[in-house]
């Protein structure tokens, strides 16, 4: 889309690029080559937003001290099948990450397993976590509360809701697995920016203005969502009539389930850190079902809806295209945001390794 | 909508018209009463296309073979926390509400409980069981795979999924719940039926015809969609550039959890019995959180949503308002319907003792 130079670099100096700022600034070793490949992997299925471009936020969130870089996550309730972590006001990487161990070792004991945690910050794209759980032959589902109010309520006129995404995988008997990670709102945002950078007009109940009003043209949809004078539809539209009363409500629900329990931040609550919350369920198929049951259900099902419907896109292989192309030849990285990355290095007092794939 | 003469009545004599018709079909007493429990909750809740007109679809299955009234459910799976449930062919409605018990039991000694139920039927308005969970204190989630294929995969232009439902409820501090219960398609077969009946036109994305082209003329598109001539699209459309992805990728998502650990059948699959799947998670927060603190977060939430926003309608409040209305002023039974509850009467030798209100 953009006519800026963007070089490739290899995915291995990326990681290594990451943790070297994440060291830098005070993350123990363990969590910075965590963080690290979460953001890597990122980049790596074509979620740009999501990646290394991340560290930009990050280092503005440290220096208003509003993330712990030091912390270490950790549990604070613990049942059988169901724990609360609390992330320390850290980086939701690493907590996310240890959520998801934890969530593992219970579901291997009592069939399904579950982890809040609260008191966390972003932790990246979730499809990450739950793919990882499927390539080890679990079925998870995964939720997190997200930082900015930018969705209004069904019939609302004001931003009060993030866009709440929602991840679910399953492992595919003879390799692959099916993912699915969503926001709760009816588009990203990045997809009202790309509208209006290429000057098409919004469907109608995409944004509204303050007063509810729908509003169709991009460049002004983005601009008032940028600057909370406008909102977001939920998944469905900014109407019960179009479904809007759906997407909602799987709000209100990855809401709850990750902060009800944890502790974490209600919307528009803006006190010190961002106090985030995540939810991740964790099923082991093999507690109930024979050996492979489940996952030959699952690519029987994909197979499925693909026969002879040569068009059918399956979640999450978007993502798989990308991460094969980008592990071939690099990931790309703009100069602009390259020029982000050399200060941010010069600031963090750390050596700036990226050297372009050839 | 319709002119018909519609007459009212009391909901605990539908309820003993229910049980009738089912013990003369041969339901053991207790699924009997459960099941009719369900429907007339349904019923009360306004949802009237899956209360007390369910019967007839039931005598057709009956008919056919297709359901086994004096099933039993049972456990064949059992781990600490998850449990696969076989409903033995016979309804939905009993297994359901054994597997929400199983579950609840469960998440009160684990924290969290789960229960795939197999060899199924249709069991009814997934709310009424989530809220039931609520009103003891507990967050639960539940969904289904349903019987008549109608959408399309994302892409696609042939119907292959229901209408695959997701129910969510939370308990709220000082009364009341929060209940979620959505189709994941991008709007219920009702809703284009009240499209055609009104005369309007249907926004593109809603329905496809058989090569992929949008319908809006809604007759037409309800013709097609009852013929199997046509698909309803995914919540989010028919597009992934309007986030038809996210309604394909929950529908996959609820089609692994209901049938892939139960057995129960793939889509388009119509050997005998229906064999659906569904799908119960239920936690207590009391596991993990201090008494009330869950219900208290919900509670603020749901306030906070409605925070100088009179026009926001939360999950949920439609179906208690027709409750509050319906419990005072009775079920209202289009002649329609009572003439085929007579002839059901008639075929299964009971009685038809529902009298109108006054």
């Amino acid at each position: 889309m953009s006519q800026e130079e963007t070089c490739r670099f290899d995915a291995a100096q990326v990681h290594e690029q990451i943790v070297a700022i994440l060291r830098a600034w005070g993350m123990p070793d363990e969590s910075a080559a965590a963080t690290a490949t979460v953001l890597v992997d990122t980049d790596l299925s074509g979620i740009d937003s999501h990646g290394v471009s991340m560290l930009m936020l990050y280092e503005k969130l440290r220096s208003e001290n509003r993330v712990r870089l030091d912390a270490v996550p950790r549990v604070v309730r613990d049942a059988p099948a169901f724990a609360v972590v609390d992330a320390g006001a850290g980086l939701g990487h690493p907590a996310g990450l240890h959520a998801l161990e934890l969530a593992i070792q219970k579901a291997t004991v009592c069939g399904i397993g579950a982890v809040a945690v609260g008191n966390s910050h972003h932790l990246g794209a979730l499809g990450y976590y739950v793919r990882t759980a499927a390539q080890r032959g679990l079925v998870s589902l995964m939720m997190t509360t997200t930082r900015t109010p930018v969705v209004a309520a069904l019939g609302g006129t004001t931003p009060i809701l993030g866009t709440n995404p929602i991840a679910f995988a399953a492992p595919r008997a003879g390799g692959g697995e099916l993912v699915v990670d969503m926001s709760t709102s009816v588009v990203a945002m990045n997809k009202v920016k790309a509208y209006a950078l290429s000057g098409r007009d919004l469907p109608a109940g995409w944004v509204n203005d303050a007063l509810g009003n729908p509003v169709t043209d991009a460049a002004l949809a983005y601009s008032l969502l940028t600057t909370g004078e406008g909102t977001l539809s939920p998944l469905g539209g900014s109407s019960p009539e179009t479904g809007g009363h759906k997407g909602f409500g799987l709000s209100l629900m990855v809401t709850v389930l990750s902060a009800a329990f944890s502790g974490a931040a209600l919307p528009l609550d803006d006190a010190g850190s961002d106090n985030l919350g995540h939810f991740v369920l964790v099923i082991d198929p093999a507690s109930v079902a024979e050996g492979g049951e489940t996952a030959r259900y699952v690519d029987d099902l994909l197979r499925l809806m693909m026969r002879d419907e040569p068009d059918v896109i399956l979640p999450g292989d978007p993502e798989a295209v990308a991460r094969a192309s980008r592990g071939q030849n690099g990931i790309p990285i703009p100069e602009s945001l390259l020029e982000h990355l050399r200060a941010i290095c010069g600031r963090a007092g750390t050596g700036m390794i990226l050297t372009p794939l050839g």
